[in-house]
């Protein structure tokens, strides 16, 4: 078992560990929530559990696929063994159907399919509250190389298809989510998590939402939404 | 001489008439100034004969460099007759140097120069205040074709270039600038107009601003400046 060292960082959901080996971390998820850049705190029960395991998963998925990730093996319940990587501080959010920030800055009824994917960068920056940037501020700021936003485009549209598809006969619907990348030995790695805190699923029959919006917006029913798409994700891989 | 016909819109700086033939508009400029999203609002004198003949100085320049533009001909003062086009809603902005909204979302200090000069889409929405957009989203929302987009990018990044080069004689820096452009029998050509209104230029010396950020933030000596720019761009042309 590797063991788990300083605490390198600890962030709104997670906290990362040094291990004996330097290019490896522990992962450890927190049942923590925040959301509005903060502004609204709260706990949701298992959350930790349940985004380590279908992050776990999900990352599993992608890699047999040919997605190169961080994900190394789950070692503790809430507790995923990593490559340590240097994170790009650019989120990229792909998107299927408006929702959230998208419908807001479109002008669409939340709901709306797109007529064509969107992906979107955003800088990773606290103090800046994330603006949304796109690949010529990347460049200015030098937060990646061009071949390295090319990379981060192309595996986002890969893992967008991937899981749509995998996600698809357990009548989850991907509507958007957020991914971060890593530097490893030069390589770019998919890092961070997949779960229902940086992803929207939607039931594909009723269109009740099965992730963080649920607490964003308070419609009750979180633990057993993020519960749901668990055991929805567990049974396809039986 | 073209006959003024019908008012088919006025703007917060312009007004487009129809004329005999439906190919061609005229444009009027107007003194009126407004900031913030139309929150200030005021008058700059002489701005609306200043920014006419800047426009159709720099539009002539543009041309004869091979980008197509709207402008046929000066009619009077404060008047344009141009092609009618339908104007693409997506406002493109090109960036030298970090200013304004820019240098406020990557928290530059204003005057920053960029280590790689940026491209910038805004939607053309006042509903939704402009919202900043990628190019995905303008695929999304069908504001224009794939083709179109790469060539407001390349028409952008062009005029970046020319008008750059044709300002450094009058010590003149371009620092950033918005464009529109408009679809006239199925061909893009850039449209609008090209003023202080619509960039930044800086004294390349002393670093004074010689445009509407002296109305944006209250610095005086607005009309001065507008008249400033004018008087060089005419010498550099003589
Ligand atoms: N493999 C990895 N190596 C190093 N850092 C990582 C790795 N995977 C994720 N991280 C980073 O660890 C932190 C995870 O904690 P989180 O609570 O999500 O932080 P934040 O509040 O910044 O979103 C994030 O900053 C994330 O970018
Ligand atoms: N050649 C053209 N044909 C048709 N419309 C044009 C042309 N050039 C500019 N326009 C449009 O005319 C309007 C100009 O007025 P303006 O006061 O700048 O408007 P706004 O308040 O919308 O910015 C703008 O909507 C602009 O897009
Ligand atoms: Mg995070
Ligand atoms: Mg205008």
């Amino acid at each position: 078992m590797p063991v788990k060292s300083e605490l390198l960082y600890e962030g709104k959901a997670k906290r990362v560990y040094r291990t004996g080996d330097p290019d490896r971390y522990l992962v450890e998820f927190k049942d923590d929530a925040t959301a509005f850049d903060g502004l609204k705190k709260g706990t949701i029960a298992r959350k930790g559990e349940i985004n380590a395991r279908l992050s776990a998963l999900f990352f599993q998925v992608l890699s047999r696929r040919g997605v190169p990730t961080h994900f190394i093996e789950q070692t503790g319940p809430r507790e995923l063994l990593v490559r340590a990587v240097e994170i790009i501080p650019v989120e990229v959010v792909a998107r299927n159907i408006a929702a959230g920030s998208l419908a807001k800055r479109l002008g669409l009824a939340e709901g709306t399919p797109l007529k064509r994917p969107v992906l979107e960068f955003y800088y990773k920056s606290d103090a800046l509250h994330d603006p949304m940037i796109n690949n010529y501020h990347i460049a200015a700021l030098e937060l990646a190389t061009d071949t390295q936003i090319k990379e981060m485009e192309s595996y986002a549209w890969k893992v967008n298809e991937l899981l749509t598809e995998f996600l698809q006969p357990a009548d989850l619907v991907l509507v958007d989510f957020k991914l971060e990348f890593g530097l490893f030995h030069g390589h770019v790695l998919l890092a961070d998590e997949i779960s229902p805190d940086t992803c929207r699923f939607w039931d594909g029959t009723s269109g009740e939402k099965l992730d963080k919006d649920r607490f964003r917006r308070d419609l009750g029913g979180v633990e057993d939404a993020y519960e749901e798409v668990l055991s929805r994700v567990e049974k396809l891989l039986q």
